[in-house]
């Protein structure tokens, strides 16, 4: 399989998953599980479930087991986006070409479909029904989770984002928040694959973080070249927003031909970091090679 | 010790864990932290921590272990709370006699605050060092407060709440609407004492649930005949808030005489339930007296 009909398969997996653990349609309060569903099944690019299962079956996990932590930083993802795309915070009307969820909703019911997204995220985690393997380390993955999407993970990086907007900030700032607010969700991704395998060492552990981290730091330098560079139909949100907004990016700071050159030095990175794993990580580097050249 | 003794002293020792847990003021983010600590320590009747303790030493389990639940249940309020205040949910600007988390900072952060709070309470619960008699439950107590938070549970309640504003409902719906909105979560931390005593038989757990429901419920009955009763000050909100909202309450629906014999009924229910168990409840039955008769 290429590596886009690997992104499919799982998008697949993850999709029927997300419409089968989610509260129907109907069940009440029917307009807040309508807004969940809205936020969670909308056609996503699904990386972070799609690391959690390339890892997980490069290092041996069932994949019984993997569709837990899939899951569970599925919906953490949707909740921070439900709640980024809020009037107080971004403000965005449109994602992936549809209306927001507190657009085609109301705000009062996106803030409540995020919160119950988020919780939903832990609840998967604890009952989920894991294999030997996997059991062991079921509250570790909690704590991992807990730990990179909370305030000094994914909300302290959107905080950050905040606050820095229409500032200027440095480099090593700028890093800072993205790390904190996609590279934090997506190392655990990785890292959530990996404990479904099994107890992790230093080595190994260590490997797959510089993996994760340089992955995460290209996915930003990316969507922000891509903000430059593509156009609105195809990124399913306004070509020029970032800029629009006065956020701060890559280019901003480097120029575009420095953040391409960033991109291949994290390209590079992940690919060095994969090497030193015994395991077959061609998927693993298949996606590196995905994000920095996607179109969208 | 009276129970307005043992409330202060819970209230004090839960005040003085979160103080110790949440991240300091001058963590970065250090706006986003200020404002979890905001919204945390900001002198709360801490009901719901006092019913993990009462119903777990009551059941003989170890204090350090109640701790953990104790916390988990204080964060999930204190995050609902924030949440709830919100302009477009309920839209308060006072809380217990002082402005609310989005007006002491703003919207976006209060959002931020609330998520970063409810995620805080996953990751206590999940890294907690539980005592051999506990740590069996660690995993059905992370269930159950998801559960108890999510959208079939506190989440779901104000979602109907928010619904059924500005429109008659019946006692029934407005019951429903009261056991998931703050009901949920009462009935969670008298379990989630419980579970750290060890595994409840069907028995015991049905007889706990009878008399969180009870006392749920008469929580919400008392504080709607607050609002009509007490005054502004000894509120910490405005009096009449309710009925200025349109709000759908136990007087509207049963008159202030039928509401106060719904609570004497509740009351009775919760002392029954109580007579079941084969443990020392005085302290729970102080409570829920405490809980009818209490000004504010």
């Amino acid at each position: 399989m290429t590596i886009q009909q690997q992104l499919e398969h799982w998008q697949d997996r993850i999709s029927k998953l997300l419409t089968k653990s989610l509260p129907s349609d109907d069940t009440s309060p029917q307009n807040l599980h309508q807004a969940m569903r809205y936020g969670a099944l909308n056609g996503g690019k699904r990386i972070r479930p799609t690391l959690v299962y390339i890892t997980g079956q490069a290092l041996g996990a069932e994949l019984s087991d993997l569709d837990s932590p899939a899951l569970a930083v599925e919906l953490i993802h949707c909740y921070s986006l439900v709640h980024d795309d809020l009037p107080a915070m971004d403000d965005d009307d449109l994602r992936r070409g549809k209306p927001t969820c507190h657009i085609k909703f109301d705000e009062a019911t996106a803030i409540l479909a995020g919160d119950a997204l988020h919780t939903q995220a832990f609840e998967e985690l604890a009952s989920h029904p894991f294999s030997a393997k996997a059991q062991p380390q079921q509250l570790q993955m909690i704590q991992l989770l807990a730990q990179a999407s909370g305030s000094l993970g994914m909300g302290g990086g959107q905080a950050i984002d905040l606050e820095s907007t229409s500032k200027m900030i440095d480099l090593a700032t700028l890093e800072q928040m993205h790390r904190m607010k996609t590279g934090a969700l997506i190392k655990a991704s990785v890292l959530l694959g990996a404990l479904c395998a099994g107890k992790l060492n230093q080595q190994e552990q260590g490997a797959l973080e510089l993996y994760a981290d340089a992955i995460g730091l290209a996915f930003q330098v990316k969507d922000d070249i891509l903000d430059i560079e593509s156009d609105t139909t195809t990124l399913g949100k306004p070509q020029g927003s970032d800029l629009a907004k006065d956020k701060n990016t890559y280019p901003a700071l480097l120029g575009l031909d420095g953040s391409k050159q960033k991109l291949q030095d994290l390209l590079d990175l992940s690919l060095q970091a994969l090497a030193k794993l015994p395991y077959n990580t061609e998927s693993l580097a298949e996606l590196a090679n995905y994000i920095v050249n996607r179109k969208a």
